[in-house]
């Protein structure tokens, strides 16, 4: 048994999923993999709050470099979200030594360069599996498992309020604004929800995937992105007519005129595999010159789907400490 | 750049195809990876077959002892098929410390503890992704991305000659016999289908997923297996009639009766991520207690496709190399 110390930023929801992931399986991790997983600090200014989880108070730290200077944590998780101090502290942790976990896309997609750069300087790993499609394994796919191919076509449905809301405008033949409040109460949606009906949240992910699957830098503001709101019940019927569903779809694809990429509310053809992709699920289609067509779907957000991520991602870096 | 010599046993269709997607796709390996992968010696018999691709002659051996003794080759692909002589050539090539990728199904379902437990007391890895699904990266997501998960269901279409069969008799109203005679005049089937249509290339695969998903060991022979050979249009019309297709279904769940695996014919709802898998398409679903549902689509069989898989694999091992 090999123990690894982790340090923790943030223990919001995300941070809370993980934490009870990981004690909810600790059997198995154990077992699987012969690492017993200990997070020993978390950065967190709420030390009260009620989580449901039993967390030492002595773990707690309002000092992240009560984390970075720990010579017994390998491995930090960075859960707070958000561009700042988000990736300073990424960029603290691993000018430190540390390796680093993260799900946070916004700072994935503005400073890219700088996190990958920093990683390869100082030897250590930077992963973002829970960073696009939640717990769908699609980044380690696309890096490991696919990396004998070239690609050439992506559509992914990346967001899962906005394909929950045209899920129910379709299936429930109601308006968009009907939806959304709808959404707003039971707390499927964001009380502020313009970064996810406006696309700039799918916007964040599909910059993090045109750097993995077609090796190049662009940044969320620069990609065409067009969001649901003007989608009305009426587009829907006359997609379905035409035996097709409105997506809200990240593209992108080799073209003859170069390389094409963009968001949009996109017919889908239901023999296409994205066509029955419901509700709050993600998926991300892929074509590769050598696998060909690929398929996956799955929860794309939620603390325990994003846990599932997370704790992956821990594991594999962990396996080589 | 690091160079990585690879041996590869057998230059049949697989062979052929993964020598096929390493060269077409070096440059992006090479640019994404880091790695400069070559395989240096070929076990086949048959040299002088015209297979599309340019293979320097003194590459062919005959002798596998040329290929396990040779210091410069740190990994060896086996894509012999059949449980002998690939086992015993596996179990030599990892005790002479070589690393392995394999697409062997029947050799991994015969002989998985032997095979795992030379990789261990060798500290050598052993990879098989390949094995079950083609392309579809599911080993590394179960073994890795969701390694933690305990996992309570999964439903698999593992075999594209039996759904190409079940597709077609569905969309085309037509009987068993009269597809299955069209499938192996296209060369979709073999000659003798029968590991096809019983199920036994299906239980071979969901012993080794058994192994992975729920950690027991099940050989393929103990695990109660239905084939479609008794499937008429009238079964599948009556299935329509009730909103469901007919699909041969790997299935395995933990229920308090303790864990129930099967393979058979099984009315899937068309509202299941697994009733649009059709064709010669593959699919896994799987129930985590953190990911929640997960499915995976794509070509489970054919050079490239299982190439793709073979390669991921090769990646993964040589970047640790």
């Amino acid at each position: 048994m090999k123990t690894v110390n982790i340090g923790l930023l943030g223990l919001g929801n995300i941070g809370t999923g993980t934490y009870k992931a990981l004690e909810m399986n600790r059997a198995r991790i154990e077992a699987v993999t012969g690492l017993d997983l200990r997070i020993t600090r978390i950065l967190e200014v709420d030390v009260t709050r009620d989580r449901g989880i039993a967390v030492d108070p002595a773990k707690f730290t309002q000092d992240p470099s009560a984390i970075f200077g720990d010579p017994s944590i390998s491995i930090v998780i960075e859960l707070l979200g958000g561009v700042e101090p988000a990736t300073s502290f990424m960029v603290d942790a691993m000018n430190a030594g540390k390796s680093v976990v993260t799900a946070n896309k916004a700072a994935l997609a503005e400073n890219y360069e700088i996190l990958t750069e920093t990683a390869a300087k100082n030897g250590v790993s930077l992963r973002f599996e829970a960073s696009v499609g939640g717990g769908i394994p699609l980044i380690a796919a696309i890096t490991e498992s696919l990396a004998a191919n070239e690609f050439t076509e992506l559509q992914g449905i990346l967001n899962g309020t906005t394909n929950y809301i045209l899920t129910k405008m379709a299936t429930e033949g109601r308006d968009y604004a009907d939806v959304l409040a709808e959404a707003q109460a039971k707390g499927f949606a964001e009380a502020d929800p313009t970064a996810d009906v406006e696309g700039h949240d799918v916007a964040n992910k599909l910059s993090i995937l045109l750097s993995l699957v077609f090796d190049v830098r662009v940044k969320p503001q620069d990609i065409p992105t067009t969001g649901i709101t003007d989608i009305t019940k009426g587009d829907i019927a006359e997609a379905a007519s035409q035996g097709c569903v409105i997506k809200l779809v990240a593209n992108a694809a080799r073209t003859p005129d170069g390389l094409l990429y963009f968001i949009q509310p996109t017919w889908v053809n239901l023999d296409h595999p994205l066509a029955s992709v419901n509700n709050e699920f993600n998926a991300l289609f892929l074509k590769g010159n050598a696998v060909d067509d690929l398929t996956m779907i799955g929860k794309g957000a939620g603390p325990l789907p994003t846990a599932s991520a997370v704790l992956g991602d821990v594991i594999t870096i962990a396996k080589g400490v």
